[in-house]
């Protein structure tokens, strides 16, 4: 808001190398002000003005800046400024941005961190990409139970200034196995005079350092915490996350699910700052196995080339047949993906979700099929396209549909819970691919209902 | 973990009565951990075991259990209980529960509230369901801008007890006007005999109270807090909305816009507990609207009746046709959804969505188009199947399928930025209703092909 009113001003003081006034201009706004001004302003403006900031608010900036920015300031900003800034910023944020780095670029980056800074930094990046250690930091506040409040107090004063959060202190014992987690309210409202153990209760959730980060979504939803402890295979604490790395992590799950539903893969970063190319590769992988999965349906029609030479008007239904068996199969995937990703539902419930969702398909199926009966009959007052046979036309439609309606339900159900059984993303069982999967066997149904019913007749 | 560990036991202890051992082994447990536990009982046994916890437990536990419960406990429970969970639980989870009734009984509920207690829930109810001030509790923590940082604490320690939260404390005016917010962290590294006044630096973000609650999930992303202000339209302090809330809405409204997208209306509650005729209408009226769309394909169809009867083998390409223009349709509109709910892109970049599309789409077609054109040259060595004219049929389909993916890809991309236009919610534009538009158009666009190459030859 501020930042764009401001935004002649600032372009000038740049343009000019007025570094003081700038500075001080920007020294007053919060960091996320900072980067809505530079998502406004052209790169290289972007460049000179973190040359211009003070070193500690250039790092809180950095953090707040989009992951396509980060490793274009990175890339173009004099090493001595990159030194500073690797040095400065959040152990987490830091780690995430080394990781995007190829090997021999990661090391020398690491290069440029002081001893303590690179120490940590190599540490946590040996952890898989996946999983929570990446996601902490080694900055917290430890205490131990036998200490005061007030004592607690004073520690932070002293040496909380690195702490990532101070919502939360952790106790821990002589050999640093976490006993504790308080949150600040505890203490604030506790006597300065009393001890930690008289207030601490040992009722404290930990994440582990190797479990995945959706495990971490998981347990924040389930807790309420504003950061958790994180901590190795014995119990002993090695960082703390954050929450607001979490609603990250959360809106990209569900960012990845939600495209793996549309149909692609997922592009792992903003539709706006994904190469071309990369994105058509993601998509053309999908729409090309989707492509030859439907070539079935070429197959399959081609079986009844004879059924539909003598009666054309079967042809004319099959688009709307076989669509409504991919529509009912979307709806039932995507509720079922989605219920599954957020623990509403799992594995061992497959059989009550396969009995709700054949009585579902059945409810739809009949509807449908009542709509496309009257379809038929309310035309054939009006013209004679459907010819003498118009009644058995429209059983087979309707018949054709509950059959139809009602197996694209079930299947696109129970594939997200195959996929998951086996080991695979349940997300897979995309629309296109519940779609592509019911066409085939829904042509089947189709020709075989009208088989079975215009035998004699038309056929 | 723990609970289900002692489930036998804690059942025995309900089923017996033995409410003082029961007390002082839940009185020990996290109220997540007591849910948990809760969640392996039977209805009966929930209710017995709240009325067994003390009062303030019973309200932590009361908190965390999901909507379908808490109404079923207020509906069971005997009215001394309900009436001490109400007074007891949080502001924002009283506000959300009593939203639930019908006017009658929530004015039943609220003559159980104490009449400090019954002002506050009366007052937040007040505001629009959508909007943040059903979020927020009036319960923080403000001082006044003179005080020092010792007053500060001591204050918290004697008033903080009721504050929602202590991880943040609000700076006011005389006149009740936010002035700043500081994180505590500000507050426990300052020198106790340091002024506020010192530390502050007006630099603070606050929330309207009638702005929406998807409003409040973009600026906490945009800010990293864990608890932001609420003001009315003078600026003045209303209450707090706390981050643990906003990761439920971030995650509900991930999930409306994945149902919406996969062709339903949004179930807003969860897969499970939704019932099932809820369900069923849910689903029924995008099917039933889908189903009188995709009518028009027949319509469409019979259009080409003449062309079918004299080249039967034109219907064998129909569904594979028609379904390349709904898959690439449907990746189109799940990429530009979701990048318009992150924020990603805006209203004004349609034009350059569009410019990356018609490429992508372009790309997706010749790709689909020139393996359709290799499979029918491909079978024609084989077989006879498509005739003399393969040649002629190869180009018919490949050409098609360049059209109708690009066609669909556009019309994917557009439609979401289309319906924000008109002030709908772009996520209507599912998979599915693509789809549907795509198919009666793509008909059109493989038939005309066809005219336009097999004149003379098939046609």
């Amino acid at each position: 808001m501020l930042g764009k009113l401001l935004l002649p001003e600032v372009r000038e003081l740049i343009a000019s190398g007025d570094e003081s006034t700038l500075r001080d201009i920007l020294s007053r706004w919060s960091p996320a002000d900072v980067v809505e001004l530079f998502d406004e302003l052209s790169d290289d403006e972007d460049l000179a003005g973190m040359q211009m900031m003070s070193g500690p608010q250039r790092a809180r900036v950095f953090e707040y800046l989009d992951r396509r920015s980060q490793m274009h300031l990175l890339g173009a900003l004099p090493s001595e400024s990159v030194r500073s800034l690797l040095n400065e910023i959040a152990d987490d944020d830091r780690t995430a941005i080394l990781g995007e780095f190829s090997e021999s670029e990661q090391k020398r980056l690491l290069m440029l961190l002081s001893d303590e800074q690179r120490v940590i930094a190599e540490s946590l990046l040996t952890y898989p990409e996946n999983c929570i250690g990446r996601l902490m930091t080694p900055h917290f506040v430890a205490v131990l139970p036998h200490w005061t409040v007030q004592h607690v107090l004073d520690h932070i004063r002293q040496h909380g200034q690195d702490s990532e959060t101070l919502n939360v202190v952790y106790i821990v014992d002589n050999d640093h196995k976490l006993i504790d987690d308080l949150r600040i309210r505890k203490v604030l409202l506790a006597k300065p005079t009393q001890y930690l153990s008289e207030i601490l209760d040992n009722n404290f959730v930990s994440l582990k350092v190797h479990d995945s980060k959706r495990d971490a979504v998981e347990i924040f939803r389930q807790y309420d915490r504003t950061a958790l402890p994180v901590v190795d295979e014995v119990g002993k604490l090695l960082g703390v996350v954050t929450i607001d790395d979490v609603i990250d992590i959360a809106e990209e799950s569900a960012t990845a699910d939600m495209q793996k539903l549309g149909g692609l893969e997922a592009l792992n970063e903003p539709y706006d700052t994904t190469p071309l190319l990369t994105m058509i590769r993601k998509r053309a992988v999908w729409l090309v196995v989707l492509f030859l999965g439907e070539m079935l349906t070429a197959t399959a029609m081609g079986f009844f080339e004879v059924e539909i030479a003598k009666a054309v008007v079967l042809a004319l239904f099959v688009p709307l047949i076989i669509s409504s068996g991919g529509n009912s199969g979307s709806q039932a995937a995507t509720l079922i993906v989605r219920a599954l990703a957020l623990g509403e539902v799992g594995l061992k419930d497959w059989l009550r979700v396969f009995r709700r969702e054949v009585i579902s398909g059945l409810a739809l199926g009949c509807t449908l099929g009542m709509i496309g009966f009257t379809r038929i009959a309310l035309w054939t007052t009006f013209s004679n396209i459907y010819g003498p046979h118009w009644f058995l036309i429209g059983l087979t439609v309707g018949f054709s549909l509950i059959g139809i309606v009602l197996w694209g339900t079930i299947a696109g159900a129970m594939l997200p819970f195959a996929l998951k059984r086996i080991g695979l993303d349940p997300a897979t069982s995309s629309a296109p691919l519940v779609a592509t999967l019911v066409d085939v066997t829904g042509l089947i149904i189709y020709f075989s209902v009208a088989i079975l019913l215009l035998r004699g007749t038309l056929l």
